[in-house]
């Protein structure tokens, strides 16, 4: 492992994943001695269920992706994709550079049979559950068959996570009027209203939180300036707050009987519960953390990765677009 | 005036307004013995400094643009409008559909020399004050040149409206690199570089509420979307709030103790200080007001028109723009 992210956040966030998950085997990529060296800071070892293997080189956080594909063909994240490609391995986590991951999983495992591009795709949460929000930023720009691949992967994830038999797609626009929008969003709702999909048409961007849509799709361009923002909004609300109960002592008093409130708010929006963007689209599974996780988050990737190999998602994918060809070639 | 924000809120928001604008004249326009009788339920009547003037007709929420321009000649916008150009008055506001109100005044106002496409501005709260950001949705597409456009005009309401000398533009990507992006922000980045605004490059959704920009520009599809997911997470957050203060019988009483904080707290993100986007780029002064305000809000928004007025902000945008040119002819 390289990047952000190093032992001291993934070896916690492993031990804690193998006690919670009877079924789950970790495989540590990165520098043997290093790793080896770090579990025993934490008061472990290697056994049965826990190995270690090694990779020699990382790749940085800033390194472009063209470069780390061609001259890090040992690196902890390419080592650990070639698990999954050689059968070791049924997912790989990761919290290093995006695009690197995304061009060396694409490179390495090859994307699904009737998937262009591959997505980001994370959950949010809502006012009823959460929402499952897609591309976030693997695609700068799509046209409307991308969309359309975009919400059949959604709402594969929506049924296999939320075991959601009827997930409501969403198609993120500026306005719920059929004549708004751009050429590539009017086209993709066209593909989305004759598909097997259950659409329910657009999507404003207050509708990501208001849960009443499973799966909103758009650009990865959108999408990820809709979540920096979302970042934003969230952070500068939690400043606000913090600075409020320390305006002065009477305050600050209503703080101290505040404390189980804000707790249980504050866990409410922890995006730490909402680590963890799958990268879909691929003959394999590949979770991306982010690059500023602690050990719950991280371990809250590996959770996902551990759904989603339950619930097979990339073969479920495969058999859904197959549905929707088929139901393409009826109509 | 017609939409969804009717004499009941325009007339209290213009009657407060009077009272603190010495300077400030205030013509409503609208069904004349419509709004005499919503003056009398006030307890206000027309007097020199707040009259009447009558429109026979108004355009619906849902209306398109096309169909308002035809047919509703006689519209309270379109007369609101028509007073800018014929000189009677300095600025409409108006919370009508923001649609055709861009078209009606473009069509009416024409655009300043050298704008090609009007923008939708509004301040958004920071950590520090609040950042410009526009176009907030009136152009599906813009090209590099527009968006160069969007930061003259941006920059000019920074400072006409906060007196800041230098506001550091930014403009909306994905990632603060170089190499992200699509080719549209690649090229603007390249035109601002090469401007003599003062250009702090890319930035990222959650920039707009961390006020290290004091203008961020992009496109109107994407500042849409950005804008109402900032609603979205703002209105899930404080919906959260309520929810937890609202659990139990201690809860309830924390939040007793804490009113005052949170007092302070809603202030600080209330939407009505921020009510009142400006049309930018026209040859005249038109607020646009959320659909949805109250007196509050809409009085906001006519104190934006009364500063904009009181700063010459189409002039000043004209004179910026010849200033770029030349500073375009001389590189």
């Amino acid at each position: 492992m390289g990047g952000d992210v190093g032992p001291d956040v993934v070896i916690p966030a492993a031990l804690s994943a193998l006690e919670q998950h009877d079924d789950l085997n970790v495989i540590l990529v990165g520098d043997e001695s290093l790793l080896k060296q770090a579990l025993g800071m934490h008061k472990a070892r290697a056994h049965d269920r826990l190995l270690v293997h090694h990779a020699s080189q990382s790749v940085e956080m800033d390194e472009l992706p063209s470069h780390a594909l061609r001259s890090k063909k040992d690196s902890s994240m390419r080592v650990a994709i070639n698990l999954i490609s050689d059968g070791t391995a049924d997912a790989c986590v990761s919290a290093g550079n995006t695009g690197a991951l995304m061009a060396t999983a694409r490179f390495v495992l090859k994307m699904l049979p009737g998937i262009d591009r591959p997505a980001i795709c994370t959950a949010l949460p809502s006012n009823t559950a959460h929402t499952w929000m897609l591309d976030l930023g693997a695609n700068v720009d799509c046209d409307a068959e991308h969309l359309l691949q975009f919400a059949v992967m959604g709402s594969v994830l929506a049924k296999a996570v939320d075991n959601n038999e009827h997930p409501r797609i969403g198609l993120l626009n500026i306005g719920e009027e059929e004549t708004k929008g751009n050429e590539q969003v009017k086209q993709a709702a066209q593909l989305l209203s004759n598909s097997h999909l259950d659409y329910r048409g657009y999507a404003e961007g207050d509708d990501i939180y208001k849960g009443n849509f499973d799966v909103i799709v758009c650009d990865g361009f959108v999408g990820n300036i809709s979540l920096k923002t979302s970042e934003g909004v969230a952070r500068m609300i939690a400043q606000f707050i913090r600075e409020e109960f320390n305006r002065n002592l009477l305050t600050k008093l209503a703080a101290l009987v505040t404390i189980p409130v804000l707790k249980n708010f504050r866990k409410r929006i922890d995006p730490r519960r909402y680590n963890g963007a799958t990268l879909l689209g691929l003959r394999g599974i590949v979770i991306k953390s982010h690059g500023g996780a602690d050990p719950l988050a991280f371990a809250n990737a590996i959770k996902v990765a551990i759904v989603e190999v339950r619930e097979s998602v990339p073969e479920r994918i495969s058999n859904q677009l197959e549905i929707y060809l088929q139901h393409r070639q009826a109509i």
